[in-house]
C-alpha cells in the first residue's frame, strides 16, 4: 500500500507535466480563445489520466482535483474551461463507472463537453444571424469567434449589411476581425477605438454585437476593455446592444459574492519605450452593467441579462458544483 | 494708372508666395497648434504687406482680403488664426491710419493680437490652476498646450495631484502629454483610449480637463476624436468635465448656421497595410454637447458653455466681422 | 388506397375552406381582438376536422399542420391564436387518442385552450384591479379588452378613480374605450394622442395600463403605435407603467432571434385624399423596451418583464413546440 | 374742453370698432399666424388712429393704450403682436413727434415693425437653411411658416433631403405642411402623431425643426401640443432638436414670474358627437424645457435657449416696456 | 360533542392570550426586528398550541388559522413572520401527523423555520463579506442586523475598509449601527440623513448595502424611509447599490397585485411640541425601484432584483400558500 | 506727521474693535442670515469710520481695506456682505468726495446698499409670488427668509396652496419655516429630511423653492446640505426646481476658478455624546448643478442659471471689484 501510494505520487509528479504545461501555455497566452483553452485543457486532462491510469474512482478524483487546481490558477477568469473541468468531475461522481473504464469515461465526458460547446456555438450562430436583417449596420469591438461566426453566417445566408469594427488597442485584435470579415467579402470599416461614438452616430449603427469573457449572477458581462464605452455610446443613440456567448461563460463564483478580477496586463503592450517615471495601466477587461444589455444571445435563446442565471441554474447543475 | 495696377498685380503675384507658402504648410500639418498657426499666419501677412508696400488703405485692404482667403482655405476649422486675420482687418478699417504707416500699423495689430493670445493663455493657466486642489486625480485626452499649461502651473504652485492621460490613437499625441508631464515631475499614468471609462472609475478621477478646436454659438465644443466618449464616461460617474480654451476658439460661422466640418484624415495613419477591401475611417474631431460641459475655462473666467457667445459678442466685435 | 388518398385530397380541398375563410377574415380585420381571433380560429379547426373526419392520427396531424400554416400566414403577429393551434397539436401528439375519438379530442383541446384563455383574463382582471386604489388617475392608450376589464372590475369593486384615454389615430380605437368606460359610469377624459405627456403631467396620472400584441424573450412588449411615446412620458414623471396581458401573448420565435414584424397598414386609413407625391407611413405597432415596464400583469401574477419568459418556459411547453 | 372730451369719447367709441373687430377676429381664429396677427393688429391701430386724428401726444397715447388693452385681451399668448404694439408706444414716447404728424409717425412705426419682422423671417430662413445638409431627414410637427420657409429655402438652394411631418390632430395643420412641401417638390412623408418616435427611429431622422408660440426668460419654449413628446423621442435617439423663431416671440411677462397660459380649446374639435358624460380635454400648447433644445434659430443667429433673454434684453428694449 | 366544542371555545379564548399578547407587543414595537418578531410569534404559537392541546388535525388547523389572523393584523408588512406561520401550516397540511404528536410537530416546524432563517442570515454574511474588498468605503442607512452582520464578518475576516452610516431620523436607528460598528473597531463615520449625497461623493463611497422590509414580485424593495434617496445619490455617482436580505422577506401578496402599505407613524416621533395647525407626516418606509438595485444578496446567492421571485417560486412553495 | 500716524494707529487699534467684534459675532453665528450679516457689517463699518474720522480719502480707503479683511475672514462664504463692503469701496474710489464728507458719504453708501438689498428682496417676493398658482403644493428645505417671503406674499395675495418643509437636521431650521408659515395660516406639513422623495411623490409637489448661500459663475448654487438631494428627488418626478435669491449672492471668486468652500461644522451639533472612535462629519452646504435648476428668481427677473453671471457682469461692476 505504501509502495502503491509512492508510485502514485511518482506518477502524479511525472505526468502532471501535461496539464501543468497546458496551464503554463494558457497563462502565457500561447493558448488563447475561450473554446480553444477549454479544448486544450480537457485534452490535457484526458491524456494525463490515461498516463496515470488510476485504479479507483477515488484515485481518479484525487488526480482530477489536482489538475483542476493547476488549471484554475492559470488565469483569473476562464469560465468555459473551468466549467469543462467541473463537467467531468460532476458526472464522474454521479455515475461512478467501473474502475477499468475510468479513463475512457473521462475521455468520453471531455468529448461530450466539447460537443456541447460546439453545438452551442453553432446554435448561437443561427440565432444571432436571425437577428440580422438587410440594410443593417452592425458594430463590434475586439475579436470574438462567436460574433464573427454570427456575422459570417448571416452573410452566407445572403443578407446585405455593413460592419464597423474597432482596431482594439493595445493588441489590435480588431485587425483579426477586420481581416476575417473583409476576406469573406463582408463590407467592413475599421476605426480607432476612440471613434466608437462617432461611428455609432455617423455610420448609423443599428445593432451592436460583442462577445463575453464572463457573466455574473446579476447579469453583468465582463468583456474586453472598451466594451463599456461602446455600451455608453450605444445608450446615447439607443442602439440595441447584444452580447453573444455560450451560457458556459457564466461565472458561478459570482453567485456567492466573489467579484471577477480585472487583469492588469504588461505595460509594454501599450508603449515599449515610455518616458521614465510614467506609469502605464493596461487593464484587459471591463464590466458592462445589466441596464446596457438588450439581450444575451446564447445557445438557449436570446435572454434578458437578468435571467441568464435563472435559465441555467437547473439546466446545467455541473456549473454550480465544486 | 494702368502701369501702377499692373505693378500691383505683379507684386501681388510675387509676394503672395509668403502667405501661400504658410497656408500650404498649415494644410500639410508642417505648422501645427492653434496659437502657432495664428502666429505664423500673422507673421506671413506682416512680412508680405511689407514687401507689397501698399500705397493706400484700399490697396492694403484688397491685399489683406486676398491673403485672408488663402489662409482661410488652408483648413476647415482654425478659429484662432481666422480671428487674428479678422482682428487686423477690423481695426484697420475702423482706425484708418495715415497711408505711410500702413505696414507698421498692420505689424502692430498682428503683435497686439499675438499678445492678446499669450495673455489669454497665461490667464487661463492661473484660473485653471485655481480649480485644482490637493489630492485630486485629473484626467485629460490628447495633447493641449493649454491643459498642460494649467497642470504644470498647479504643480509649480506646489499642489499634489495625479494625472491620467490617454495615448490618443492614431497619432499618439497623448505620448507628448505623458512625456511633458512626467518630465516635469507630475505623477502621470497613461492608458489606451478604450480604457477611459475604466480610468474614470478605477483611478477615482475628480476633474477632467480638455482643450478645444472650436466652439459654436450654441456652446458645443469641437475637440479631438474621443473627447465625447470621455464626456460620456465622466457623465456616468458625475465627474466635472471642463474645457480650457481662449475664447478666440469661438467659431462665428456657427452663429449663422454653418456646421463645423469634421475632417476625415488619411487612413494610413490608422493602419499602413490593411487588408484589401477594408475601409478605414479616420475622423479627427468630434463634438461635445453643452449638457456634458460643466464649464469653459477662458481668459474671461470660467463660463457655462451656453454663455460663451454672450460673453464675447460685445467684447470682441472683430470675431464677428467679415 | 389511392382512391382513399384522392378522397382525402378532395375533402381537404373542399373543407379547407372553413379555415381558409377564417384566415382571410383575420387578414382583412373582419375578425379582430386577440382572444376573438383565437376562438374563431380554433372553432374553424374543430369544424373542419369534423368535416374531414380523419381516420388516423397521422391524417389528422397532416390536416392540422396545413390549417396551422394557413392560419399563421394570416397575420405577422398573433401569438394568442398561434399558441392555441400549437396547444392542440402538442397535446394530440403527446396523448395519442383512439382514432375514433380524434375530432372529439381536438374539439375538447380547443375548448380547453379557450377556457385557459378566459380564466387567464378573469384572473388578470382580479390582479389588475387589486393594483388600483381610491383616488388614482389611470391612463391607457388604444383599446384593450384586458385593460378595460381591469378598470371595470375595479369600478364594480367600488373603487373611485379617474381614467384618461387617447383617441388613438388613425382608427380611433380610443373611442371604443372611452364609450365603454363612460357608459359604465367610470369618470373618463379623452385626449388627442399628442396630448399624452400633457395629460400625464396635468391630470396627475398615477398608473398607466396598456395591453400587448406580443412579448419577446427579452421582455420587450409590442403594442399599438404610440405606446412607447406614452412610456417616454411616463418615464419623465416616473409614473408606473404596466402591461396587462395573458402570458399567451409571448412570441416564441423571438427566443431564436426572429424579430416581430411591424405591420405598415393602408395609408388611406390616415388620409383618404392626400396631395400627390406625399408618402404616408402608417405603422400599426411599436416596441416598448424592458426598462420602461414596471410590471407585466399576467394570469401568473405581476412579473418583471425580464422574467416572463422564465415564468412560462417550463409551465407552458406547448408555446415552444413547433 | 368738456365738449372736446365728449367728442373724443364719441369718436373713440365709434372708431374703436376697427381695433375691436380685429381683436374679435383674432379671438375667433378668423385671423391666424403670429406674423399675420401682428400685421392685422398694427394696421387696425394705424387706421383707427387716422380716423381718431388725435390732437396731442397725450391724446394719442391714451387712445393707443385703450387699443393695446383690447388687443392684448384677444388671446392669452401672442407675443409677436404684443411686441408690435409696444414698439409703437415705446418709440412714440421716446421721440415725441410734432402733433400734426402723429398718425403718420404711428403709421411709420407700424411699418418699421412689420419690416423688422419680415427681415427677421428672411434671415432665419437663410440661417436655418445653412444647417441643412445633403442626405438629411428632417422632421417637423404642426405647421410653422418659419419652418416651412427654412425647408423650402434649403430645397431651392439645391439641397437633397427628406422631410417627415405629423398630421397634428385635432385640426390637421400638418396637412398644410405636407401639402405645401410636396407641392414644391420636397420629398415628404406624413405620419399620425403617435408614430413620432417610430419615425425618429425608423426614418433615421437627423434634425428636428419646430416653431414657437412663445419663449420664456428661462429658455422654455411653448409650442403646439405634441412638441414636447417629439422632444422626448428626439432625446431617446439623441437627434438635434431646434426651434426656429423670431426673437419677438419672447414673452416678457415670464421675466417677472407670470406663466404662459395653456389654452384649452373647444372639445368639439376633437370629437363632434362624444358619448354622454365623457370629458374631452383639448390643450392647444405645451412647454419644452431648456434641456431638450439644442438651439434656437433666430434672426440674431443660433442661440442656446438659456441665452435668448440675454441676447435681446439690451437690443430690443421695447419688448420690456409696459 | 357540544360540550367538547364549548370547551374548545373556552380554551381558545383563554389561551389565545399568548398569541394576542405577542401580536400586541409587535404592534406597539415592544418586539422589533424581522427575525426577532418571527421567532417570538412562532414561539407564541408553539406555546399556545401546547396549552390548547388540539385533539385532531382539523382542530389544530382551525386554531392555527385564528392565530395567523391575529398575528397578520399586528403590522401591515412583516413577511418574515408571516412566512414562518405559513411554513407551519403548509407542512402540517401536507404531512398530516398522528394527532398525538400535533404539538410536537408544530414545535418542530417552528424550530425548523427559525433554523432556516438563522442559516440564511449566516450564509448572507459569508456571501456579502465576499463582496467587500480592501480599501472600500461602504455606506448604509438605518440599522439592519443583516448589513451589520456582513460588515462585521468582513472586518473579522481581516479586511480593511471604512463605513459611513446615517443617523436615520426620527428614531436614530443609525446610532445603533454606528455604536455597534465602532465598538467592534470598524472605522465608522456618521452623518445626518440629508448629507447622504455629500457622503457618496466626498467619502468616495464604493458600495452601498441596505436591508429590506419586503420585496415585491416585480423586484421592488421596501425599506426604511430615505433608502430611495440614497439610491438616487448612488445612481448619480454610479455606486453599486445592494440589498442584503433573506428571501423570506418576499411579499407574496404583491404577486396578485396588492401593494405593500406604507405605514404613517406617530408625528410625535418627529416633533414633540409642534406649532398648532402644523401637520407632520412620518412615513416609515419607501420603495426602491428595480432599476436602482445592482443585486440582492440572499441566502440563495446574489440575484438581480428581477429574478428573486423566479428563484423562490418553486423552491419555497410555503411562501405562496394561503 | 509721525505723531499723526501714531494717532492713526492708536485710533485704528481702539476703534477697530467695532468691526472686529461684529466679525467675531458673525463667525460664532451670533449674527445670522445673509441680509442681517450684511446690514450689521456695514453698520459696523459706518460707525467705526465715524470714530476714526479719516482726514483723507487715502486714509479712509486704508481703514476700509483693513475692515474688509477682518470681515472677509469671518466666514468662508458670505457673498451678500462681501459685495456690500465692495460696494462702498468701489463707489468711494470712483466718486472721490470732499474729505470733510467722507464719513457721511460712506454712511450714505452703506444705506444705499442696504436699500438695494431690501428692494431686491421685495422685488423677488413679487416675482416669486407670481409663479405660485392656486392648488399648488410647494416644497422647501431649511429656512430662507426669501422663500418664506415669497410664500407669505402669495398667501397674502389670496392664493390657496399647500407647503411641505423638512425639519433640516442638525439645527432644525425647518422648524423656523414651519412655525413662521403655520402661524400666518399657510397649510404646512413637516417631514423628516429623509422623507424628501416620498413627499415629492406622495404630496404631489408642483414647485420647489429654495434659497442660496452662493452662486458660481457656471451657475452652480451652493445651499444647505440636503438641497441637492431634494434636486435629485425633483428630477425623478420632473418637478420644477427654483432658487430664489438676490443676485448679490453671486460669488465673484468662482469666475477665476476658486471653489466655494464647504464648511464642516461642529460634530456636537449632530450627536452630543457619540460612542468613542466614531467620526461625525457635519457638512453645512452642498452644491446643486446647473442642470437641476429650472430658474433662479432674482430681483432682475427669473433667469436660467447659466445666465446669472451674464446678467450682472455689466450691471453690478462693484461685485467684480477687488
Amino acid at each position: 500500500m505504501f509502495l502503491y501510494n509512492a508510485c502514485l505520487i511518482f506518477f502524479t509528479v511525472i505526468f502532471m507535466e501535461i496539464v501543468e504545461k497546458t496551464a503554463a501555455d494558457i497563462k502565457n497566452l500561447r493558448i488563447q480563445g475561450a473554446t480553444n483553452i477549454a479544448v486544450k485543457a480537457l485534452t490535457a486532462i484526458t491524456d494525463q489520466i490515461k498516463s496515470l491510469n488510476p485504479k479507483t474512482i477515488q484515485e481518479a478524483l484525487s488526480q482530477l482535483h489536482k489538475m483542476k487546481e493547476t488549471l484554475f490558477q492559470s488565469r483569473p477568469t476562464e469560465p468555459t474551461m473551468r466549467t469543462g473541468v467541473k463537467y467531468i468531475l460532476y458526472n464522474l461522481q454521479r455515475n461512478l463507472p467501473d474502475p477499468v473504464n475510468i479513463s475512457d469515461v473521462i475521455s468520453s465526458l471531455a468529448s461530450q463537453y466539447i460537443t456541447l460547446l460546439k453545438e452551442a456555438k453553432a446554435r448561437i450562430q443561427v440565432i444571432g444571424a436571425n437577428r440580422i436583417v438587410d440594410g443593417m449596420t452592425i458594430m463590434t469591438h475586439c475579436h470574438s469567434s462567436i460574433v464573427s461566426g454570427i456575422i459570417i453566417k448571416a452573410f452566407q445566408d445572403g443578407k446585405k449589411f455593413d460592419v464597423v469594427c474597432t482596431e482594439t488597442r493595445p493588441l489590435y485584435q480588431g485587425h483579426i476581425t477586420a481581416r476575417e470579415l473583409s476576406e469573406k467579402g463582408v463590407k467592413t470599416t475599421l476605426i480607432v477605438d476612440s471613434a466608437m461614438r462617432w461611428a455609432v452616430q455617423q455610420k448609423e449603427v443599428d445593432l451592436i454585437l460583442v462577445g463575453a469573457d464572463a457573466i455574473t449572477s446579476e447579469g453583468v458581462v465582463l468583456n474586453k476593455i472598451g466594451t463599456r464605452l461602446l455600451a455608453l455610446a450605444a445608450e446615447e443613440y439607443n442602439v440595441p446592444f447584444y452580447v453573444a456567448t455560450p451560457s458556459f461563460k457564466f461565472s458561478p463564483e459570482t453567485v456567492i459574492g466573489n467579484l471577477e478580477k480585472i487583469e492588469l496586463r504588461d505595460p509594454g503592450e501599450v508603449w515599449d519605450s515610455p518616458p521614465e517615471n510614467l506609469r502605464i495601466d493596461n487593464p484587459a477587461f471591463e464590466t458592462v452593467a445589466r441596464k446596457y444589455i438588450h439581450g444575451i444571445i446564447t445557445e438557449l435563446g436570446i435572454l434578458p441579462p437578468g435571467y441568464l442565471y435563472g435559465a441555467i441554474v437547473e439546466k446545467y447543475p455541473f456549473i454550480f458544483s465544486d
